[in-house]
């Protein structure tokens, strides 16, 4: 079979550049839209779509001034979208900092037998002091204790939903036996950050496990990825460094006894398209005049760990940052940011402008075709197995990419033209369907 | 404006009766059938009724050969049942010993916008240990502390509920301002059980706060109800015990400084419906001819606290039965079931036969006519503000209580003939918005 791009539809509000909202199409309440997201989700669907994905996070992001802020909770707006869609896999993300193994392997459970198969699990282990503030904590706990606590989480979560065997329900009416208790598997964990005794109060799923997804692209989070996820999200900004973390990915997920195939490596790109590349560039300058630019230092500064007030808005950033080891929130995403700006010698104003767009993604202005040779140039020479398409302006930008850009990747024959037959997500994506742990020996089990 | 009986649908699985799975219309599989639990939400809604409701525990019930176990999350399933109604209040339970205040509070808020302002919570703290085990505890927190820790987590939710007002977003497109920040009020919440800093990442909801119901009937649990409830689902057997539930709560209510009518009382009714008494009579019999007495005998001891083998069939309950005050369990339930056995003198196999319809619940067995009678007797007499209709099987006992018992309320000005306009499930149940906290003197709020 013909290898063939995954392509997942990264949903976010306006849209994501930030200046978005501010655009006379945009409707300034979507944020809490169930009618724009089904929306969003239909043209997704209509352009064949693996997947479509919330990011998310359990704060309140500050400021509300500056822009749009507030989310409807991602499994909750995911459940309604599933019965909107038919097709398209339905990937939230959630905290293994602030949720507890029980409750959460549920709800992705309950997601998966709603949707038929359709569920995926973008894990993150969540950054920041104003999420730990909303948790008990006084600061955010360490980055290495995160991503050991979400290893455990994860250990945690693949017993409960081993702890139904697929065939535990007998259903004799005539004996007046139900289901058979020995099909039953009970964690009986008792770990470093939790314990949790009894089985999942939900049969085994259609997909097993929902799909598991990752995006931190640190070293602990690429070590987490290599273990545990069947597809990454990941920011980059030039072909050799997406080559270099490809290449880094598949054999980190191989050196862990894993089939590199089983992990789908899918870089974000923001399009913003136009008839001509002119057409393009002015869409593009059109947000970016939309931009105050104050927000963008203090968020900037934020994001640098740098006192307010330290940035000039048209100087460089100071040469004396701390290295990326230092730095206790997003690690590659700050340094993704540093490298940027120094890689282009961008102003501070310069550099606003472009992480405007997508946040340290890639954004990409030009016409449907340059889009889709550059998509496919990606996907053909080692950097991509999909993309991440983050349009800057929602529902426009996913229309236009819909439209314009997918014939042209059907055309060339590096993307599905229908769905077929219903499938679940890891179908779609070409993963199997994991086998019980608690009916495959150790030795299988790991391979 | 006449007073009317309020109704709420209880769906469980293929209905309230334990061996209602075993009937040959049933579904064993129904537990975590989207499709089922949709027919049946859309026959609550022709029947006009207030809401629906979905019980829950975060552990799975031991043991499986007995009846059906396990469930679709409540928020999840009641999502997707949000999207196939208009009308019809969604309520689910949650737990305030196993979850949090800030990811709880927002997927209630979540719900309520997805659904238009119909979401519900029933607020139960979790009896028993294999809760507890499923997150991180030997044992379950006793009966006061639990109570204690959900008052807080309802401090702190409904604090998180107002932690936006209601126009707190400005949506400046021209002055690029989204937000007004003046009007987000972080809790900065340190209490004993929680501490909690940010505002909600949701804004306020359609119903300020979703519908809060409760369902313990001990004193802690009553006295729980008299503080925040709005509506209160109870099990009671005899006319006389629901009149004296019903003034003791008013009263509570109203010494607790809330106005009485604004906590509505709704008992549990399991009605087996035939068109002659001698054929509600056969159906009940049906039912309990499919009962397995071993496991009802079984599931009693656990409930009474007793060791395996204590109990026999054909003799009464144990004498020296310990006091509600010993019980670290579902004290109400307790009680209510000891003096049910020894108010009518049953022997263990007539008791199992009695819990096996409703779990303590009222089972009345006639015609259309006489369950609406006894609906009207309980309602007009004090004893009830409406009921909580818990089908012995499901569909079938729901569609013929629609079809032939809500008729003759709505013949008798019981109860409404048809929804009118949309409204949210607390305007449904006659209770006002809540003022926001942050915007009303404390005077007021406590009235």
């Amino acid at each position: 079979m013909t290898r063939t791009l995954h392509l997942n539809a990264f949903l976010m509000n306006t849209g994501h550049h930030e200046a978005s909202w501010r655009l006379p199409e945009s409707d300034p309440h979507a944020h809490v839209d169930l009618a724009h997201y089904v929306r969003l989700a239909r043209i997704a669907e209509r352009g064949t779509f693996d997947s479509l994905f919330l990011a998310d996070g359990p704060q309140l992001w500050s400021n509300l001034a500056q822009r749009p802020a507030g989310a409807l909770e991602p499994l909750t707006l995911l459940t309604a979208l599933a019965t909107a869609t038919e097709h398209i896999g339905l990937i939230a993300t959630a905290s293994t900092s602030y949720n507890s193994p029980y409750n959460l392997a549920r709800r992705f459970a309950s997601l998966d037998i709603v949707s038929g198969g359709r569920a995926g699990w973008n894990i993150v282990t969540t950054a920041g002091a104003e999420a730990a503030r909303n948790f008990g904590l006084e600061a955010e706990p360490a980055h290495a204790e995160r991503y050991a606590r979400a290893a455990e989480f994860l250990e945690v979560a693949l017993k409960l939903w081993d702890s139904w065997e697929d065939d535990a329900v007998v259903a004799d009416k005539a004996a007046g036996v139900w289901g058979d208790d020995s099909k039953i598997h009970p964690p009986r964990h008792r770990g470093t950050y939790f314990s949790v005794a009894g089985a999942l109060n939900v049969p085994r799923i259609p997909q097993g496990y929902p799909l598991l997804v990752q995006a931190g692209s640190s070293d602990d989070g690429r070590a987490f990825a290599a273990r545990y996820a069947e597809a990454v999200f990941t920011a980059q900004q030039t072909l050799a460094d997406a080559q270099a973390f490809y290449r880094d990915l598949k054999a980190r997920t191989l050196r862990a006894g894993r089939d590199p195939e089983h992990v789908k490596v899918l870089p974000g790109i923001v399009p913003v398209l136009g008839s001509t590349e002119a057409e393009a560039r002015a869409a593009e300058r059109l947000l970016e005049d939309h931009i105050v630019y104050d927000h963008g230092v203090a968020r900037l500064e934020s994001l640098l760990q740098l006192p307010a007030g330290t940035l000039e808005l048209d100087g460089p950033l100071p040469a004396d940052l701390p290295p990326e080891s230092a730095v206790e929130g997003a690690k590659s995403r700050y340094t993704l940011v540093v490298e940027l700006a120094r890689r282009e010698r961008l102003t501070v104003r310069q550099l606003i402008g472009r992480l405007g767009g997508g946040r340290g993604h890639l954004t990409f202005a030009g016409t449907p075709e340059q889009v889709a040779g550059q998509i496919g140039t990606w996907f053909t020479e080692g950097a991509a197995d999909g993309f991440n398409i983050m349009p800057a302006v929602l529902p426009s930008g996913l229309e236009a990419f819909v439209e314009h850009v997918v014939p042209i990747l059907r055309r060339r024959g590096l993307f599905r033209t229908e769905y077929g037959a219903r499938r679940t997500l890891r179908e779609r994506y070409g993963l199997p369907r994991p086998a019980n742990q608690y009916l495959t020996p150790a030795s299988v089990r790991s391979a």
